[in-house]
């Protein structure tokens, strides 16, 4: 990795448009130098910049030549206690789109390079200031919607997996190096890794990285959100159902921005959890989106669901709703897909209707709710068993939550790496077979760390970052 | 003022949305402790923020109870050396909407209240930190589209006028004293105040105010730009013009967001000036909108603006250009208002028709230019017309421009009482009569400064702040 270029020194807007205050980010070794030329001190005992600890905030003007830019403050950061782990400064100004352009010409102009996205926290993690898991969990922090999911990035931002990663790490390391060595003894038949010892070290490695590795379908939830698909009859109360989801004081409408999907969804937090209802174009829109069962749309909805709402209503007639149930139940080849049929409009049902339906009905194993989306009544239940749903996936007793789809892969090839070390063990293979597994269960634990990197593998991660972090 | 409300302290971001890091900020006598509640630094021997020097950077965790919210900066600055003139914070997050609700909310709980729009700005004014014409100006700051426009804006934030008014106003309060001395010694014909010192000193201020006063115009122009409407027959060339205008490496499009206006225009900066074309509902479309001339939308769009070119094609007889010409003319009632005559398509004219177009056309006063907007042939010319009427209403000798339409009102205001006063000594009118309209005048100045305020006038400057600010 030493060929990445750490020598220049980068600058990039921080903050994001509008607000009152914007912040521009310096970082690399001619950080000090580069600022003095442009930064005048109101104070001017200060002396220059480069003078000036680290953790100091300094009251000055930007100046183009003899014209004043802008009066700002400007923060130092010494190497290494900096976020890059380089000399650094934040230069905090009015936040007008003309200032900042000017004060990055400006930068630019002394000597400064734009920085690329994620440049600053690429390196952070050049400079050892983290591993790469923990790089890689800034930008989900950043991105974080719901309370779990900004907990999960926190954990993973703050160390998560990475220590004791490397420490199992260390100890193949060990093991392989071991059994190496045997081959260099060739026909001696000496065993330096303790056969026994070392296929428990490897089980236990397994257990951990399988576990991990499952912990994905629930990071992955509580990263992406539940997509979930409300299919039924025009009229039904999609649009009814959603806003009394919406309405129940556990619910909180996500409107963060910059999340651009595919497909237009709504997003709703349900206890902290987020549900991503596909293709429902708008809350507020009455919507006639859904349209027969049975067309291509719905399908296409279900395909991309894990969770799909039937709506009908307690009006009709048990057959007509036992053959939409079918229709849909054809339709969910995938075992993890779960299905809801809701029977909505109870209050405009007597109760002879809703008898008839528990009688006639013929769901099964699908869970089967009654509410009115119109009084409320229903759908705290309702909401009970979307969150169950995630819940369901999640094992307590795990503290770690994979929740990166790049780390998930790593875990599982990590996984199949280590079966075949124990088959091999098992069959008795000869060392070097069973050293090239070992060799690439430690490689793909090195890559979730970042022990291990390529450009390509560095370049897909930072791409995805935003300019200034 | 004494009942604004000074003893709470209150909290906003101040940065926009997006980016990579947040900056919230807090301000009033409680900042320290307040934050100390949720706040823990890294270093346990800094111990609390009240203890800790301004201008100083803590790095630490910012919690929830036990649980790590986020790992922020923390600027620390100590009345009266803030923004603000209060004790006062900044913690830089990680830009998550999450993360920013979630310190919001705990320095809420924890006792800090929400600050109103400008509010920060508004006590920097209660707190003598700025007067209320530089306060004013913070927001036209940030705001500054334009080079021009942010010079002005930086101008007057940095004090501008605000202590040669404040000079002036002193001499008149001593003047105006002296006049109503003469008042308490009723019959006893005394004279305090020297007629001729007081007539040079009224003449003097009046010059500088109506001068202030005058500079409006140009300095409105800068501020918001300058309002063009191109009006022609469909396919004349609208939008070709624009795009020639906008590739004409003088210019670059304004892409400032958050400037909303009524009606959709498009911005071009030309030499650091801004242009609004009116209604041209986006650069890009070749839009229908322009009809032919005579219909009411080009009379609205006339109506607003204050240049007005009008496109005819070269290719056009002479007598079609001069009927146009003569329908827009008697449009324009003001004379405040310019019109081009653009013949554009001279690449598609043989030198016949142009030489034709020279000899026929009957465009009196009006500014006539030959362009292809295709070609980029005479746009320069146009550009340099254009910049040139704006600079125009420039006088250079005059370095102090009016840019805020209440300045404008007060100077106006000012100078005319000045004139009362003028009038009143030329009469010989009694010291009471003449010492009101002192007072009105010395009345107005004090409001640009903000010696006199009322929380209407307060309400009406900081309510158009944007939070945080």
């Amino acid at each position: 990795m030493k060929h990445h270029n750490l020598h220049n020194t980068i600058v990039a807007p921080a903050t994001g448009s509008g607000g009152a205050i914007a912040v521009i980010r310096v970082s690399g070794k001619d950080t000090f130098s580069i600022v003095d030329k442009i930064f005048e001190a109101k104070a001017k005992a200060e002396g220059g910049l480069e003078e000036i600890q680290g953790f100091r905030i300094i009251y000055g003007d930007i100046m183009d030549g003899d014209e004043i830019v802008d009066d700002v403050l400007v923060s130092t950061f010494r190497e290494p206690n900096s976020y890059t782990g380089e000399h650094s400064v934040e230069i905090s100004c009015h936040a007008s789109p003309y200032i900042q352009n000017k004060i990055l010409q400006l930068l630019i102009d002394n000597g400064a390079s734009p920085a690329r996205p994620g440049e600053f926290t690429q390196r952070a993690f050049l400079n050892g200031k983290m591993d790469l898991s923990q790089a890689e969990a800034v930008a989900d922090v950043i991105n974080s919607e719901t309370e779990a999911a900004h907990r999960l990035a926190m954990q993973q931002m703050r160390g998560g997996y990475s220590d004791e990663i490397k420490a199992l790490r260390e100890k193949m390391l060990h093991f392989a190096s071991m059994i190496e060595l045997e081959l260099d003894f060739g026909e001696e038949d000496v065993e330096f890794a303790d056969r026994g010892e070392l296929r428990s070290m490897i089980e236990d490695i397994k257990s951990y990285t399988d576990s991990l590795r499952d912990s994905f379908r629930y990071g992955n939830v509580i990263k992406k959100g539940v997509p979930v698909a409300i299919v039924g009859k025009p009229n039904s109360g999609k649009s009814t159902l959603l806003n009394a989801l919406l309405k129940d004081d556990k619910a909180i409408v996500s409107d963060i921005p910059g999340t651009t999907r595919d497909v237009i969804e709504d997003t709703i937090i349900l206890e902290g959890m987020l549900f991503r209802f596909i293709d429902t174009a708008g809350l507020r829109e009455t919507a006639d989106i859904i349209e027969n069962l049975g067309i291509r749309k719905t399908y296409q909805k279900i395909d991309q669901a894990d969770v799909v709402l039937l709506i009908a209503e307690a009006n009709d007639s048990p057959e007509e709703i036992n053959e939409s149930f079918s229709a849909i139940t054809k339709q969910i080849d995938d075992a993890e897909k779960t299905l809801f049929l809701i029977i909505n409009k109870t209050d405009l049902a007597d109760s002879k209707q809703l008898k008839n339906l528990d009688e006639e009905l013929n769901c099964q194993a699908a869970q089967c709710i009654k509410i009115s989306a119109t009084t409320g009544q229903g759908v705290s239940e309702l909401i009970s068993m979307l969150v169950g749903l995630v819940n369901v996936n999640r094992s307590d007793s795990q503290q770690l939550i994979v929740t990166n789809l790049r780390h998930y892969e790593a875990f599982r090839e990590c996984s199949e790496s280590l079966d075949r070390v124990l088959k091999g063990l098992d069959e008795d293979l000869p060392e070097d077979l069973i050293a090239i597994d070992m060799r690439q269960a430690i490689h793909y634990l090195g890559e979730i760390t970042g022990e291990i990197s390529t450009d390509e593998i560095l370049g897909n991660i930072f791409r995805n970052f935003c300019i200034g972090k």
